[in-house]
């Protein structure tokens, strides 16, 4: 038995599901906040569907101007805007950039945000803001950029294609499985993540096989809230570490070096903590995580291969090096260099990533 | 896959949990919430252990007069004195009743609690508070009696004598049995609940071989605290109406009424709800929840009968009449006079629950 000890804090916020109940649950919603001059943000693209969901609000503005990674012009636009209308809520419809714009505004503000999310990108469950400056991103943490409420309508995600749901499932599972042993892990944000990965183990096949499934895309939309709300918690793992190199300095697809990368970095650490590996093989319906997850994999014709996506055998040294300083500490594994070039090798060439698991030579 | 539809809200608290961190841990929370005036609230039994743990604190005031049930006089004398002194923080050391004055301060006052629990209670979880007025109670809820923040040092149980520490704790698994299906309960609080379970599962038998077991002490206390979030989201279940009634008409003993009923309600209502049925047993190391359950008790050397407390066969018709229109109608199981008869004749018998999960003749 091991000891407890550690921080976790919960912030105030509701979290209302239910499929094709977006306009009652919203209203309900605005009504609690007692707002009287809402700031509704939605992309140009989302303009009906919002209209319709927001039928019947106090709508003082529409501020449809919704862009990628939230361009600082476009923050202080809003927030402009924001104050010329008097607003006192805002509401975004939409995915991470309309979710993004409200942050930006709230933190500047202080106006609270019901956001209603129509992607699995799961920025509605977090503190985190960021915002570009001529490309350049900044990211921080702050309460105020949290929305009050969350309401998750499943109809909304419908229309994603397969291929995205699928590839921001298995990002939603990769957050899960480093919320289980990120920098900050605590046995709720754990708890909240094996959560996460039954409910995408129940609906990402069910997706996969038919994008209209209803009760497949909740599970994943339920799924993709815990994977954010717990990630953000417990803070970048060695996945995410090895992910967010890989993305940068070799600009690979962030979904599918998620998917490629995953069950290497599961291979790798899971023989380290067995407590852990039981209770994700578990959520996967499996007695044992990796054979679950691949089996998974293989459900969703997941991809496989980092060199599919351009990522070279010979790019690896480089590679580990920018990799390895920024390995958590109590990663359950201690990571080498060699051992990350063998993780990396093996993801390159998409070899089994049992092998992985294998006690490695230089491993103490 | 069943549908995903509920509304669950998070509420602002910090859970600081560290053994032989009382001391460091409320210092930091005090001054986190910026505090200058602090009223400290503990029993004149705790004054010895709550003056070393809030050595170096800016203590205004000291307020020992903590009764059980939280008289009004009690309280109204606490809301005084806290003006009086012009405090801007309360923190209480102890059980439930040091938590429930706190909270009936905070109530009137909206003054900010740290709670330290020296018990498995779990009040310092939830929103509700409660007073007596002539032995009369009034109990309500309230987001402002929610301590801002808990601190959870597993050194303060030790001294919990083991028969006290088993009660409390099967009562804080029969918490997270009806945070599976209570009225209100999500998925969200399921998935608290199933971790409650898990960690009583781990950590009582630890305490009832070894009552200075600190590893298995902060299982438990781990537990109490998912045990009371998970319980007052989702709302009294079955097992809690019925329990209720036991105790109000009947006189008896809280803990042990809890301890006695809890299976044969788990044996009722389990068979209509697989999934949960075999999310209780995996938390409970086995492949059925009842066994899983029995099995415990038995470590535990558990109560086994309601005659062994004073309810008596006869009782049975009236009990079933004050019980009934208290069941939330969302129970797994429609629960007629016949069902509740034979439950509270096989909890009164003690006679083996496994007898009541056969489909019982009159149930549709």
């Amino acid at each position: 038995m091991h000891q407890l000890r550690f921080e976790h804090e919960n912030l105030t916020q509701r979290i209302c599901f239910g499929s094709g109940s977006a306009r009652t649950l919203l209203a309900a919603e605005v009504e609690r906040l007692a707002a009287e001059r809402v700031m509704l943000i939605a992309s140009a693209r989302e303009a009906e569907r919002a209209g319709s969901i927001t039928a019947g609000l106090p709508i003082a503005h529409r501020h449809s101007e919704v862009r990628m990674h939230v361009p600082v012009e476009a923050a202080e636009h809003a927030r402009a805007c924001a104050a010329r209308h008097d607003v006192d809520a805002l509401v975004c419809i939409g995915g991470g950039s309309a979710i993004g714009l409200a942050k930006a505004v709230a933190l500047a503000t202080g106006l609270p945000i019901i956001a209603v999310p129509t992607t699995y990108a799961g920025s509605e469950a977090t503190t985190v803001w960021g915002m570009t400056d001529n490309g350049r991103k900044t990211t921080g943490v702050d309460a105020r950029v949290l929305p009050r409420a969350i309401v998750y309508d499943a109809e909304l995600t419908l229309s994603l294609p397969v291929a995205m749901s699928v590839a921001s499932g298995l990002n939603a599972l990769a957050h899960c499985v480093d919320g289980m042993w990120g920098p900050r892990a605590d046995p709720i944000d754990q708890a909240l993540a094996v959560e996460g990965i039954r409910a995408l183990w129940i609906g990402l096949p069910a997706v996969a096989a038919n994008s209209r499934d209803l009760a497949g895309r909740e599970h994943v939309l339920y799924a993709a809230y815990l994977s954010a709300a717990a990630f953000s918690s417990a803070g970048s793992g060695l996945h995410h570490k090895i992910c967010h190199v890989l993305g940068g300095a070799y600009n690979l697809p962030h979904a599918q070096t998620h998917a490629v990368v995953l069950p290497y970095v599961l291979a790798y650490n899971a023989p380290a903590v067995p407590h852990i590996q039981r209770r994700i093989a578990a959520a996967l319906g499996a007695s044992d995580a990796l054979d679950g997850l691949q089996r998974l994999r293989r459900q969703l014709d997941a991809p496989k291969a980092l060199s599919d996506y351009g990522f070279r055998e010979s790019d690896i040294d480089e590679a580990v090096a920018a990799i390895l300083p920024g390995v958590p500490d109590n990663n359950p594994r201690q990571v080498t260099a060699e051992d990350l070039g063998h993780v990396l090798r093996a993801a390159c060439r998409g070899s089994d990533p049992a092998t992985i698991s294998q006690p490695i030579e230089s491993q103490p």
